[in-house]
């Protein structure tokens, strides 16, 4: 893990907010490498389940909604965690995680129930606190001025889905998707990216007929899990936890989240919930309005059922990046100058990492092989994410562009300026390709399945 | 502007947030069209602004930052309206909007300095409130737990200028762009997505060489207002307005709006202005660290001024829903159904359009013309978003897809059983060409610009 961040850091992948004030505890800003890896991961995610699909809508609605929303679905009520305090040194701990005695994601005490910032046994009642950031609409700080921050995108799916339904004439089955910002007033983060004050949801609200929830809920933890192994998460790090009765949610009939392996332990990458057709019944309820489907052709009315795949994308990003990377002990042996020590190769899927193609010529002292390099940069950058780069051996520009993941190295050499040819080097297999400047653009969109 | 609202809400593009629930003032949601094309305006920017670049790299950050920030920046003390309340009914105005007697913006009332609401004539001595959305982080709301929703992406770019700068490897000038939501408590609000209190911003902060700075200005006045006519908005109806020196913003030495002829008149679309050193000078005297750049071939050390292109996604969208409307009295004439009534066709540039192809069966009760039709559909939907629609008469879904503004129509007709080759219609020509399925996605590829 130390790795990772360590790598995010430096390469401009990811870093704290704010880190000039020394940052903001549990968010995140994503640098120039990260962004682009996050951009290309919604926009993969897009095309496989709104694009690809007939029975999918795309919705974008802000953070801030009205305040009913978060009533009818519950949120006000139960989206609490349990908040405890030291009455010495009042730090605050989650009451929950104190059940083995110690302070799970917070430290290890020395002792069973110890305070684990002072050393103290001595805590306040448990308290309630709700988890949604409080603002207020409008110049007027008080109760009937209340907005919440979302901590879900869903709740706008259920709250538009009758005009996406008469507006796209969908029949059930169907599903509306959102990607968007969600925020949690976490009073416990930590594991870098992992658990963030705010953080990027990718999610669906597949509406189906109340009976075909438990066929559909199966169908959605395949294609879930498919998307993600299809990003590069392997699959020997992926596993299913299904939520006891006892433990489900208020408003689910069964969830299952798929757990990843991570540095600090297994634990939840993404779930898919069977919220029944409670959302759009509390919904009706709190609006007057009644979110119902009629059947034209068996003339019969109900309020659907829905399946909930949710992801969040910051998450995603960790796993990706975990599984991406790999450590070369002694380097690779490809150039004659390469240092012996370690490499670092991130294997990141190819259609999503960051940079696509680096262009280097061979030599950047001989003017005719920088030209021809450039040329070719600005041919290919129309088309891919790029990078020139002629500083430095030609050895250690390659394990530049290896520890970014970018996928293909174009060198221009002195055979270019001949023959109109370059070499494309291959990230994972080091296989070097002679292509003709002519057929570059379409061999590398069909290596790189754009 | 209200033909534009009612198609907009009709056709699925943009509608109030939280509707079921009478709505909330000045926030909008994105429906299934709407979201496309805001995420193809996007797509596009990125394009121009980043991968088609050397120079700029592109951050994603959280809407919540250290709130150190905003007094640096001085939102805290400057990003405010003057408000005054009527004494008797208690509505609020901005002070500022009075000055002609008459609250802009907010209705007319019948005499001067009269409240619009009530039409009593007393109000309150003027105040100063920030616009700035508050919460608090973590349990405790107090004073040193505030936080604020970011008024606007800038700030982060100005913290992030040292960690850009170093992981890119950047010479000066260069640039760090952003997409992301911005939030403005805004005390009269409306015009549609005009003004939202919630709402997405396009932003680059470009930092060059004092003494540079005017030259770069004047470029990225030109670069934004292409990009915009890119688009699709008519040159016609832009226009500069050069801020006065004395309207200046605090931090701004020029400001140069470019103005679009709304439907309500003239109003900002987007704007450049040149924010000096006055950002990072800020941030290094509040954060004690030293935001310069260092010349390595000169050898000088300098705080760079920067230029800041901004763009409101909404405005544009706004814009270009009314530059591509148009309305064709009596009708398209191409089929004999066609109804003699107004008709609509939604002109957006192709590039940027949400639905790229509709799959048309010429009729939908023959199976082996309906089976052709859908296979054609799965050929293509891999490759751009689709609409198959087998639905009414075949001139009435040309103008359904017309009005939704997509470009081209492909129509599976008897012929194309037998030559394995379909219609394809042009929006905006009415034109209709013979092309072989083989090679329909190259042809649609070449005429869409993709």
């Amino acid at each position: 893990m130390e790795k990772i961040t360590s790598l995010c850091k430096r390469r401009g992948f990811i870093f704290q907010t704010s880190e000039i004030y020394g940052g903001v505890e549990a968010l995140w800003d994503y640098g120039p490498l990260g962004a682009l890896l996050k951009n290309n991961i919604k926009q993969e995610w897009l095309k496989s389940f709104v694009q690809a699909r007939d029975d999918i809508a795309l919705i974008d609605t802000p953070v801030i909604m009205h305040p009913k929303t978060w009533e009818a679905s519950g949120h006000l009520k139960n989206f609490t965690d349990p908040l405890i305090e030291c009455k010495h040194c009042h730090a605050r701990f989650r009451a929950d995680h104190m059940k083995e005695g110690n302070f799970v994601g917070q430290g290890r005490a020395k002792e069973k129930n110890q305070c684990v910032q002072c050393g103290e046994k001595e805590f306040t009642e448990t308290k309630q606190f709700n988890l949604m950031f409080k603002t207020f609409l409008g110049p007027i700080e008080d109760e009937s001025h209340i907005a919440y921050l979302r901590p879900e995108t869903a709740q706008a799916m259920f709250e538009d889905f009758a005009q996406v339904l008469e507006t796209m004439r969908f029949k059930i089955p169907f599903g509306i998707a959102q990607i968007g910002h969600s925020f949690r007033n976490e009073i416990t983060t930590g594991n870098f990216i992992f658990r963030s004050r705010e953080f990027e949801q990718a999610e669906i609200e597949y509406f189906v007929k109340p009976g075909e929830d438990e066929r559909a809920f199966d169908e959605w933890v395949e294609s879930w899990e498919k998307f993600i192994t299809g990003l590069g998460v392997k699959k020997e790090n992926l596993r299913r936890y299904e939520h006891k009765k006892e433990n489900l949610s208020h408003y689910s009939k069964r969830t299952i989240d798929i757990e990843y392996k991570f540095p600090f332990g297994w634990s939840e990458l993404t779930g898919i919930a069977n919220r029944t057709n409670y959302d759009l019944s509390q919904h009706s309820k709190f609006s007057g309005k009644a979110l119902v489907y009629f059947d034209e052709e068996k003339k019969e009315k109900y309020t659907p059922y829905v399946i909930e795949p949710s992801l969040g994308i910051d998450r995603l990003v960790l796993a990706i990046l975990i599984d991406a990377y790999e450590e070369i002990k002694g380097g690779r042996t490809e150039t004659t100058k390469s240092t012996k020590g370690e490499e670092v190769v991130l294997k990141i899927c190819k259609k999503i990492s960051p940079i696509k193609v680096a262009i280097l010529p061979l030599v950047k002292n001989k003017p005719d092989l920088v030209n021809k390099a450039k040329e070719v940069y600005k041919l290919i950058k129309n088309k891919f994410y790029c990078q020139y780069d002629e500083v430095g051996s030609i050895g250690r520009r390659y394990r530049r562009q290896d520890e970014i993941g970018t996928p293909y190295c174009v060198t221009v050499d002195f055979e270019t300026l001949e023959k109109e040819d370059v070499t494309v080097r291959d990230r994972d297999t080091m296989k070097q390709d002679r292509i003709k400047i002519n057929n570059l653009i379409e061999f590398l969109s069909g290596k790189l399945d754009l």
